[in-house]
């Protein structure tokens, strides 16, 4: 019995934090863990930002739904979700992920939290450490057999102890530290690697 | 952070069996656990009178898919996926499912499978043993709070292991074994039940 575990950020709807840079236009929230290692010091600088242009959270939400899914994305989750059980691993919030969550129909998510007082976010909490793996891990625990998608570093975890692991538009470095993995570089490309990957399961 | 946990069959389908034997005419399929309490004999049973007339998997296929869910089954489950994250935990099978959940679309859905040879049901294959409970446990491990809604004896293991369990149009014998979990007798009151479950976890 095969389940398909997926990634959200990069494989069905856009970088989260990056694009609420771009539609808001503060360049800092474009920081990542490439320029602030530590993700604790990432996030709550990025907090403090929100709360210095007085962004709440029903104001990045309707940033957030307003950037809509990837093209195609919609399509391709159906296409999957006929062919297996879905659940999306995000390291991402659900106050952030559930307005593009109602654009896709609602699969199963397994994410994080914010903290949230008077809608300003006030802090976040993490469900658990290396969280991707770890859901793998309860799946194979229930006699589940794991196919993963995901496209960077904080993915392969769950691509490394699943059953099979795919990289959907990684970055270079990505594919060249995890030769393993075959690439898909469309959804297309992605279809073809699951109906191959959940073939070789049966 | 939370998840809703839901039995399929009684409580956002029909009962399959029940439901195979009036639409097909074939009364022996009306047997239950009460009948034949073991399990292994009531399938192989059930499987043996599928076979001696004639019936396919694609045949009960259609059958099923003629039940659709329960008037009311998806704008519920609709309501329910918008507050939390819902996976349908259930004892049936995904050949028999899968027919259903294309019309409430495509929930998560933990079962079992069938053994199916030239569209012959040939045998079935049970994910793990107290597999309802089991899963709500792998969640708990996953650092999640779990509301479970469920109608009959196989589902209680689930919601003693929840952190809330709810009755869905139970018999009276389980009320009467299990009076610690809330009883709602329609949709309406098991969105109230539900709300009022998931609001205590807050």
């Amino acid at each position: 019995m095969h389940l398909a575990c997926l990634d959200l950020e990069g494989v069905l709807v856009p970088e989260i934090w990056i694009n609420v840079a771009l539609r808001t236009g503060i360049e800092e929230l474009r920081l990542t863990t490439r320029d602030l290692p530590d993700y604790d010091e990432l996030m709550r600088h990025r907090l403090a930002i929100l709360d210095a242009n007085g962004i709440g959270l029903p104001m990045i939400q309707k940033v957030i739904r307003g950037m809509g899914p990837l093209p195609g994305a919609a399509d391709f989750l159906d296409w999957l979700r006929r062919r297996a059980q879905v659940v999306i691993l995000s390291d991402t919030f659900y106050e952030f992920a559930m307005p593009l969550m109602a654009q896709l129909g609602y699969p199963a998510l397994l994410c994080h939290r914010l903290d949230v007082a008077d809608d300003r976010i006030v802090g976040y909490r993490l469900r658990q450490p290396d969280s991707k793996r770890a859901a793998v891990k309860a799946f194979h625990e229930l006699n589940f057999r794991v196919v993963a998608a995901g496209d960077s570093y904080n993915d392969t975890g769950m691509l490394s102890e699943a059953e099979a692991g795919i990289l959907i538009n990684p970055p270079d470095n990505v594919v060249s530290d995890f030769p393993q993995f075959p690439v898909a570089r469309s959804y297309d490309e992605l279809r073809e690697s699951f109906r191959s990957a959940l073939g070789a399961l049966d």
